[in-house]
């Protein structure tokens, strides 16, 4: 198990969130995902190692942007 | 047909136009809902008179609150 930290840009509400936490939780291996606008805080938690660059585009695909914090 | 104008407050994002859109647009009568998240604005159209008590609760029952502009 594993967990990373990122920092997401342009949420702005609570609608934001459910966007990223949905998009991310869809990711292979994801089993927790934490997030706030209000800081732009995502914490993912992976059963093995997280994948940095699935949870970046899953970020991506919700209409947001991240970096690995 | 008629035309009514409202301030709502707290809309942030597109996220928030969609939910105020989709209670508004489910009023009886309404025709057309057109809604900023930048101004806070909200032009409701009605096949009859728009109905402001109903306007009012769909902008609450979305999360919002807005009076007659």
């Amino acid at each position: 198990m594993s967990t990373a930290q990122y920092q997401v840009t342009g949420m702005t509400c609570g609608h934001c969130e459910a966007s990223v936490r949905e998009e991310v939780d869809g990711v292979a291996g994801v089993t927790d995902v934490q997030v706030s606008s209000a800081t732009g805080s995502l914490t993912v938690t992976a059963a093995g190692d997280v994948d940095d660059a699935a949870i970046l585009a899953a970020v991506t695909e919700a209409g947001y942007s991240a970096v690995r914090a």
